[in-house]
């Protein structure tokens, strides 16, 4: 009998932060490719479209113009998904089945700058700078509305990820409840601080920069890695070095460090398949539900769903869906990739 | 202040069958679609394809000819993401965050006829029956296998769904450890089972059938409803209305029953949009480990991507994937609408 190869060899791997497997199955990206490919997107884009509702002066779907605004800007979702308006509910006693119960909340956009055509990599560093702080600020203005206890920042780039504007922006969906996978987290995240003393993320981070086999890039307080539990082919996260439970607790040396890993981490990602590259990345953070959470730990996650080419895609269909997570590289080989990319843009290659 | 109305008002619903919570935004299907459209395949498909591999008489990647098969036929999958092969495996003592474990399994591919063509939906109900029994011989064989715990049986249906070959088949991935659905699920039904003595599913079909909100198909041995808690906008689940622990326990009348229940559910849901509905479907039902699983109870789920139109679809991305699911319209919308559907396919009204 074979000893097991973890390079090789179907396996399971566990994710401690949300208590589930992933099933790893290396030699399976080998398989030939006969189905869906993605429209790949090369056109231009113009700095300005005059048909874009998020560009500066242009007009919105609820009537409102937008200001002719110079770094970022953030307004009120038109079709928000959570509404600010209190609901009278009385929790009748109905059958276990039928639990519902209303959710009150504040869905705002995020447009990164006034430019329709720079994504993040583009970006200059002080640009990321300020959405960063927007960012800040928007956690600290939505955090002390009396009834937000959680404020959900991110981002989906790409129309393969359900973007309906090229014109670069994020979301941050701010509401009463902590939703399904940040409460799942801080579960983890506080049996480990109950049990260690420690923070889970930071321990792991000082195996992984033992390691080294999934770190793809390191500043002086960041890293961006390849979990060992990744379930998305190219997934990564960024974590702070430093015990930070939330985005205002950075310095400004923190702030820059964090546009800096920002900006390399995707200029990685887009040099990958040398295409503007689709994902949904989100940062996981403390509630702001008053308490103090010396449990969390910032971290931001990255999931992209390209897997071998600009146009082929992985599928978290059927088996994936009905059973567990299933990934066809290991994340070690991902990492290995994504770390051996240039830093600069491939656009600024070529010329 | 207003009173809760579950029909307009955001809200979240409990998933008893997976401890998860999902936000519904009844309101949000209203915003215009300017993201992504999905491409619609509207060529008829011949009823034979040489170039097909999955097709009788057929060459398949791994060289083998595939029979002249005249009801359904099961493979071994060349591109298999688990392996029959043993693995010697010595569990060292590893830090918490590098927890891998090796996973033993067979794959199969279940073509479900010879015509290259017919779905579900267009197929008799004795090709069905067919297919069935080849479910319930799969169980019971790959079951039987020592080192086999659970058999997962699904399909992914279309292009959108990652399948890559139109010739209408699924697949059955039996491994030897419970994936990470299944075992939420079995926790779910075992609390359940020794708090009430009684089955959940059961209980919760029971209650179902009063209200008829969400019932879509009714028969004499099974009920397609969408859950009450369903995330994806068409979300069905069979469920037999006998207690069944597994497929293999079904009298040849309820055979024919489940035939009839997957013709009338799927050829409503091509109607829905006049298209070949994606969608994955998978079987849940008890682990194939040996013990008796009295919590347990037979069900099929269906979730199809499809929102709007036959071209446009639900994205969960970022704040699905970083926070929790969301749909745009109700359970019980989305219920009335398929229930309001003909029985008949619309390909064949239009003779
Ligand atoms: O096995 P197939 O059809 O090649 O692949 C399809 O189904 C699998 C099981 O759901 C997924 O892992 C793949 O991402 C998907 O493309
Ligand atoms: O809010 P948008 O950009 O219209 O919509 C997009 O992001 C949302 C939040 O992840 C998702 O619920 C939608 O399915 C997706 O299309």
């Amino acid at each position: 009998m074979r000893n097991f190869d973890i390079n090789e060899d179907p396996h399971r791997r566990f994710n401690p932060l949300i208590n589930e497997w992933v099933l790893v199955s290396p030699h399976r990206a080998k398989r030939p490719w006969q189905g869906q490919n993605e429209k790949i997107h090369t056109d231009t884009l113009p700095e300005y479209d005059a048909t874009c509702y998020l560009c500066p002066g242009n007009v919105r779907a609820n009537g409102e113009n937008n200001p002719k605004y110079e770094s970022s800007f953030v307004f009120e979702n038109d079709f928000a998904a959570v509404k600010q308006e209190p609901i009278l509910f009385e929790d009748e006693l109905k059958p276990t089945f039928f639990k519902a119960v209303p959710e009150r909340g504040i869905a705002k956009v995020v447009c990164f700058s006034p430019r329709h055509d720079l994504t993040l990599p583009e970006m200059e560093l002080s640009g990321i700078e300020t959405i960063i702080r927007t960012w800040q600020k928007e956690y600290t203005d939505l955090g002390n509305v009396d009834y937000i206890n959680h404020v959900q920042i991110f981002e989906n780039k790409g129309s393969v990820m359900g973007c309906s504007n090229p014109h670069p922006h994020g979301q941050i969906w701010a509401q009463s409840s902590l939703p399904t996978q940040v409460e799942k987290t801080q579960n983890s995240l506080k049996d480990y601080f109950e049990k260690n003393g420690s923070n889970l993320l930071l321990d792991y981070l000082k195996e992984e920069l033992k390691l080294k086999e999934r770190i793809v890039i390191e500043n002086e307080h960041f890293v961006a890695l390849v979990p060992f539990w990744a379930i998305w082919p190219f997934e990564t996260m960024i974590i702070s070095k430093r015990h930070i439970t939330k985005i205002t607790e950075f310095t400004s040396e923190e702030v820059s460090a964090y546009a800096s890993i920002l900006k390399t981490l995707t200029i990685k990602y887009d040099n990958l398949f040398e295409t503007s590259f689709p994902y949904s990345s989100g940062i996981h953070q403390a509630p702001t539900d008053g308490e103090s959470h010396p449990e969390w730990q910032f971290h931001m996650h990255f999931y992209p769903p390209l897997l071998r080419s600009a146009s082929v895609k992985k599928f978290m269909v059927g088996y994936e869906m009905m059973g567990e997570a299933q990934r066809d590289i290991t994340p070690e080989k991902s990492a290995a990739v994504l770390k051996a990319l240039p830093e600069v843009h491939y656009k600024n290659n070529q010329n």
